[in-house]
């Protein structure tokens, strides 16, 4: 590994840390590698240590081309420096995917409290988005963004159908960072339709960083640190696992189901069908015809059933009451003819 | 371990499994054990043995003496009946505790899909609460609960000051029981300072159990199997750990502060106790006249710093301070001469 | 599950506890369980209660028929009596495989202490064995044998060519079975080519069952209650994973290596292909012919390369030469057609 | 954290790449923290890449100044040159605590395979040896050592009783490094009274590192990543756990009993102190007069009894039997006061 450290803006003293790990030779055949950008907290006041180097080194065992980006704090924080410091690595990062032997598909951020927001501004309203986004203690909502300075956007408002998947942890004895910061923004993902996890651990004071006992002067729950593998694990789900040979095939996508798509499709849920034009009612009436028979054999109960039901995507009832591949898949080409009736959820 | 299904109520067909271990001989000196409560789901049309003897499992193998209630389901699940069941079942629990070997301030319920609406109602609404619940995917808002049958309460309503601490636990992309059913009643009981912990994994389908691969037909994300060791930590945080000696001291509260408790405390939030009569301001002075330093010492800038101290305990904020636990016993001791206003919330 | 507690001597009072769970129904499409006997310690004076139930709930959280023997102790603890206990306890196991739903290819022991000697014993000198056995701080060297009572076997001396793979575990410190009782073992099992895996934790005292706290007055390592969830996930590697359509393939082998096998093949390791005679070494020359250019490849060093291959088995470093499957097929078919001459070794 | 790369030998190519992180600022109080030194393996034909990074950022998470040294290999690699680059780097590790912010008496070394062979070199036979040694799938005994190249320690042979704590891993169908030179070692760490922890995992090919998939061609154990993590904890039992305060209480000794120790005490073993000198079997008979009573409450059999008691440590026998610390502690120093016969052993 080599280690450089690139000056981004030496009036606002914003720096990126490269840890650059080789490909080829004893890592061969690997060619690319994913790559994480750390985003500390620290209140816009300053970039902290203790959410720097150590949460790095985790994702740099697992492999990770890894960044920290130490952003406009202090004086420079009026927003959008931060922002500005977050694209302009983004850039560098994906713009140097070549000679640093990224995947520029496979690009995510990790942030802590004050870097938590920005990384889910990053993930909300940033130009250059990542492909995935992990928010720890993140300030989300309007009160503490307004705490720590005005203008700033609030993430909770600003999901929007390009949100990548995220990974929220936090406490909920959290004393800075209400954990309703994170409940509402997993609200605002549900509301998208976009895949997340979350673990809201029982007690751990605010800025744990990866739970580790030697960063945390008083005790939290021993759960806390289980976080950092838990979020190589799901991002393994988003990507594919990251093997020598490449990345093997997601089983996680973005988006729960199709219901936000430009066009309907069998990954649509059956209640957001229900509610499009009479032709798709036809259609789904012809897929649907077996649906009495899914019920008996799933359920105890029809009306319960019959209800149930509607949170199913069309394709996964279909392929569960052994409908053949292929019939799904002439279902799934007439109803991507439609185009997608938003309004109607 | 012997095994006893005591029937409850012969009409209704329902059933209540003791799974009893012994105490004293070879477990000496242990004399009492926690208990588990059982409710499996099943959409009120059944009690699903898959959420029932794996789940008892664990928690047998924790030490727990572990019951399974069946309770009324199909014909016979108009409520209160299922309720009716629950407070008949943990009267017997509690009222057996000598010749069962069980502490009755540490029985808890798990709960899973309906059963998990059965617990919240436990936790929520019942007269015999239990001291701990577990919801699994639990539903718990009105749409889902009217499906399963008018009449019944929406946990998500009900949260009040007695609830006990909850541990919960679901996937975002459950397609029978919506993520917010989770979301929403974490948010109720943030809205009431009740203390919990939240596992939302990435992706399984709704029935996952204790999410072992023999009980489940399809791919489930791997983490999902942890909620069960989780929970059982999580209880030893809110119960202490049990141990041959008996219990060890809890680390976890049920309230995250004394915000909603009858007297003020040094347990409240500075924010809590800013809102209340003069008097209290005046002491709130005395003791708080070393915010500053805290301010300096543990913030970077002032103004972030004096509204985010406003979430602290005010002892938690004054031990920070290094004020002695004299000093703030006393302080302690004179705030709980006033009634707590918790409409100033 | 039912519990039933069946006398198998009356005299000796031996008992075997069968936790017996459903198939079919909701389980279905499960036809077959694996399945576990547990025989508890206690010095050959008694079965520790210690030892059971706990064991016991992990398994049967697991999926698995669960059998608890309490065999002959005290005063008739005589050998065989202990042993006959055993045969008599895994005939009635597989003898009532369909009325238990249990798969008799699948059926392990788990010991611990003088129930590690029995189980070890019922590994190598059993006209029943299991089909795998769990080892925990196990007496199995002559001094800690004759000292619970001369004329029993000593299972270090017993290892041959049909005893199952073994997974071991004990503590470092062990005071009352010295550590060497699991390492000459595991020497043993290493000389006859059979599998196994081992976890000797720091510290510990003797008899810490599951390893959880409720079940040890004094302080142990905190990793040793991994060694249950760690072996259920060996016994995934050794039969499959256990899911709802049956077992998944193996990916482990009972032996190491087929240098003990009746006939020669491909999955002998290369120098014991060597010491075979002129003909099996013309067969060897053949295939053996590209070994330079995996020297080449995956060492750098051609002294230690022409050695350290040696160990491989002849099927691993053909195909790792990325010779084609056909090829090592037929190389293997040719192979075995010589007897295996294991006096070579 | 900052990396430097020191040349230490300019002709041989050995290098010590450092891995520096701060103490002070906002890792205060901090002020030393613990170091591991990494010895890559690649059969002193090279250092291999796969086994340097990867484990070093496991320890740099963990916060250890990390170290790894590429010592002699290739056409240097004879006899003594690797042995003297381990000297050098650790004189330099040592001789540099101020600077590099170092507890000097927590420096451990982490080998693979040959890097392992170093490791353990440095565990019997260097000057200046390690407070811990991690041997993974090393090379330990005459016929792998002599394979390497002749005219290396074999590691099996040389443990004395400067002999550090261990621990150990490998898998148990390793091809290139038989699993005996673990369980060898093991055995005379044992005969030593070392501590040592051990995992013997079921399968993986020699060379795993980390045993990350990403570095890992073939299937591999699933539980072998659990080796790093574990080894963070062997490491805090021994050296007590890294806090913001400074380390607590160690609760693992480097022996397992004091039989070894220059004078006797009452660390050592009932049966190590019975084969003493009259006078002492005086203080023991004075001591051990309630053995009867810790017989008959401890064991269900006297004969077996006598004899397992007498694996134990006086202290630990005493203590059990409720003996008062100060009485302990009173026979403690008088034993002090014979010097050790070991050769009584």
């Amino acid at each position: 590994m080599r280690v450089e450290t690139i000056c981004l803006n030496e009036e606002r003293n914003v720096t990126l840390s490269a840890w650059i790990s080789e490909v080829g030779g004893e890592f061969a055949p690997i060619e690319r590698r994913p790559a994480m950008l750390v985003l500390p907290g620290g209140g816009y006041a300053m970039c902290s240590d203790r959410e720097a180097d150590p949460v790095a080194a985790a994702y740099l065992r697992a492999g990770y081309q890894t960044f920290i980006l130490r952003y406009s704090t202090g004086e420079h924080r009026a927003w959008p420096n931060p922002m500005n410091d977050y694209e302009q690595a983004m850039e560098m990062i994906r713009g140097n995917a070549d000679k640093w032997h990224i995947d520029v598909d496979r690009v995510a951020v990790v942030g802590f409290s004050a870097g938590g927001h920005l990384a889910a501004c990053a993930a909300t309203v940033a130009k250059n988005r990542p492909n995935a986004a992990i928010l720890g203690y993140a300030a989300l909502k309007k009160e503490i963004c307004d705490m720590c300075q005005p203008g700033m956007p609030y993430p909770v408002d600003c999901v929007d159908g390009k949100t990548p998947a995220c990974f929220l942890f936090a406490t909920r004895n959290d004393m800075i960072v209400d954990i309703c910061n994170t409940l509402d923004f997993e609200k605002a993902l549900a509301e998208k339709g976009i895949s997340f996890e979350s673990h809201i651990y029982s007690f751990g004071a605010h800025g744990f960083s990866t739970g580790d006992k030697w960063l945390n002067p008083t005790i939290i729950s021993g759960r806390i640190k289980d976080w950092v593998d838990d979020s190589i694990e799901w991002l393994e789900e988003l990507w594919g696992t990251f093997e020598p040979k490449g990345f093997t095939a997601p089983v996680l996508e973005r988006m729960v189901n199709a219901d936000y798509a430009e066009t309907l499709s069998a990954g649509c849920t059956i209640a957001h069908l229900k509610k499009q034009e009479p032709r798709v009612q036809e259609l789904l009436a012809e897929a649907y015809g077996v649906v009495d028979a899914f019920i008996v054999t799933q359920f105890h109960d029809l009306d319960v059933a019959r209800t149930a039901i509607e949170g199913y995507k069309l394709s996964d009832a279909l392929l569960t009451l052994q409908v053949t591949v292929d019939k799904v898949l002439e279902i799934d080409a007439k109803l991507k003819e439609f185009p997608n009736d938003v309004c109607g959820n």
